[in-house]
């Protein structure tokens, strides 16, 4: 079987992930593109750090001219941050005539345009669903499954760093300094938070969706970006008192010919669909004249969320087409919910055994979580009853009968 | 420019919203595939209604012989309801070397099967993604954008009739049956409704999930459909006051080998996806092993939204790869909110000229709809300003100052 051979620029988080992932889903790969995928090169910073990575078949190296020098390269994945070297790095893999896969929001928003030129005068691909709202498909969703729609507006939160403070500071009252370390001790935030924290982060996603869906990114003058730092925990506690959810929002449209980007905190009201997009979550919501609205959410960021972007890219490079269908190979099980309502409309609700309580309205009206909710229904057979989905932390009560 | 000849199987809501968007979209369609989209052939019931749709080069017939007899006939776009005899048609189309795209879930789910070895057979393809989700285009996620996740479950409210009932009932207070009333008024659901609120329609749409991502549909011992007759008030009530809404969901996941299909009324938490999917909403929750949790949120109906799934099947039958940039064609502007958040540390807020005060908790708080903020923010340089997303209904309170 042939290979694509794949070299990974970076072995940090998404770059480990990528490479993990490649490996536990190779027979997938293999079904879905008739080929093997093969990582053949890895450039790290410090070669000492990682030489319990070295083994046989593989260029592990401080230097990119090695990994250029690979024979037979198909892809380079670009899982490195900031503007440089990425950009000439990605410039150069392109000119020896290899499509390019990148996590790296801040270059592509910078030099975004001119690699897709360079690319397709080279006759190869530019994958970058992973620059934007992280395991979310929505690069590919606007590329590929709204081709005749015209987009009107999009609307994102797409940095999880502040979504999660912002969640945080409401759940638990916190100051927003307070919080920003509890961020930083969970790796939520990093240690230098102002890429986030200042709304630059998501603000290059902005430029990102403007590249792809404008052709084009916002003159300077139409554009504003604001962090999260001057919400205070007084400003959440106002706003919450009024039925309202901080969030910050990536706002992207034209209006008289201009394309306008602004990254800021705004609120949102609970019939608005970020207002449950919380903690590291990010969310699209795509306004379209055929469709009207959709909204896709999802994990913003993380290891596997991120290699799920990146390899589903290498796919869209390399697959024959039309695609082979998602069922050739056996899928995973999965777990029922064990949280039930229980309505009864006359007699009092009986717990046959031992039942973890969740709620209790009156004896007519329970929410319990049990495994075994054919023996409450045996006995009460008066009860209506319901599978309760998602959490639940309502009044919450324990009880043994 | 050559062109792509597709005929209309069917002229109601579906079929016009079809005919209506290509014609509306044809310099995009024009773009994305090169080739322009003519409608050549529509099969009507009662011709005479149906005459002054009747124009030159355009077979409007009650016959589907004759709209087998066109040729260069490329797409066959199936816009009717029921097993047959769209069910036939499409196997004849097929079979006649056109390509397939359905909106008919009840058809797909019974006879999909057989329709994709047909037409694998035949070399043509057959598009499905208005049968599930409407708008959302969840089916080509699924195929296209999920190739290497693997889906471990699937849970999906697929029925905008139910969920606007059960929405309405909790927001209105009334009973099933004058919900379903006022429903039927408003044309949310059929005279004949139980199609919908038995759950048969999400059961069906479920069984076209299964076949595309198990490849089969599940036994009957492992499934199970209950609608949403058996909701009252008094139920839709005391979830409320647990802090819990009814949706009628669809889980699709495999357990020890086996596929389940449910199809039935539950509960969701505020911490669930769905909490929010409110009215004739549907929403789509994909676990995969890679992503995580992802959710596609969208209109799970109607004229245009149905019309722009089957438009974007169209596309991917004939499109070139790779696609062209969705940035081709001016792009329509947006409109900017005008509803504003104000907070003051120390000072009231002073409104200059007459606007709408939406809420005020404090001469410090404010919640305003105005189309002039610059004025406000000029004569109180002390305020901190944000603007609000989504619609608001806290405790209204309209003042000219």
């Amino acid at each position: 079987m042939s290979c694509i051979n794949v070299a990974l620029l970076g072995f940090g988080t998404v770059g480990k992930g990528v490479y993990q992932s490649i490996n536990s889903h190779q027979s997938r790969l293999e079904q879905v593109l008739g080929k093997r995928v093969r990582v053949v090169g890895i450039l790290v910073k410090d070669l000492e750090k990682h030489k319990q990575s070295k083994k046989d078949g593989l260029v592990l190296t401080d230097s990119f001219e090695d990994i250029l020098a690979i024979s037979d390269l198909h892809v380079v994945v670009d899982a490195i941050v900031g503007c440089e070297p990425g950009n000439v790095y990605l410039k150069k893999a392109i000119e020896k005539g290899c499509h390019v896969v990148t996590a790296n929001k801040e270059m592509f928003a910078h030099h975004g345009e001119e690699l897709l030129a360079l690319a397709k005068e080279n006759g190869v691909t530019i994958g970058f669903e992973a620059t934007v709202g992280g395991g979310i498909p929505v690069i590919q969703t606007i590329k590929q499954l709204l081709q005749v729609n015209r987009i009107k507006k999009v609307e994102a939160i797409l940095n999880g760093t502040s979504n999660f403070i912002l969640t945080s500071m409401r759940k638990e009252g916190h100051s927003f300094d307070a919080t920003l370390k509890l961020a930083q001790q969970n790796g939520y935030a990093e240690s230098d938070p102002s890429n986030d924290i200042e709304g630059h982060d998501a603000f290059f996603k902005g430029l990102v969706l403007s590249q792809l869906i404008y052709g084009k990114t916002p003159e300077n003058h139409t554009t504003s970006r604001r962090g999260i730092r001057s919400i205070t925990a007084d400003f959440i506690e106002r706003a919450s008192e009024l039925g309202l959810r901080f969030r910050h929002i990536v706002t992207l449209y034209k209006e008289n010919g201009q394309i306008h980007c602004q990254a800021e905190p705004a609120l949102v009201s609970s019939e608005h669909p970020f207002y449950q997009v919380e903690g590291v979550q990010n969310g699209v919501s795509i306004d379209t004249d055929l469709v009207g609205n959709i909204q896709l959410n999802g994990p913003g960021a993380g290891m596997f969320p991120t290699a799920s972007a990146i390899i589903e890219d290498i796919i869209q490079i390399n697959r024959p087409v039309p695609a082979a269908p998602s069922f050739v190979e056996f899928q995973e099980e999965a777990e029922e919910s064990s949280k039930w309502v229980l309505f009864s409309d006359k007699v009092d609700i009986k717990l046959p055994y031992v039942s973890k309580v969740l709620a209790r309205r009156t004896d007519k009206t329970l929410v319990v979580e049990t495994d075994n909710i054919e023996e409450i229904l045996t006995e009460n057979p008066l009860v209506t009853c319901f599978s309760l989905k998602g959490g639940y932390l309502h009044t919450p009560e324990k009880v043994t009968i």
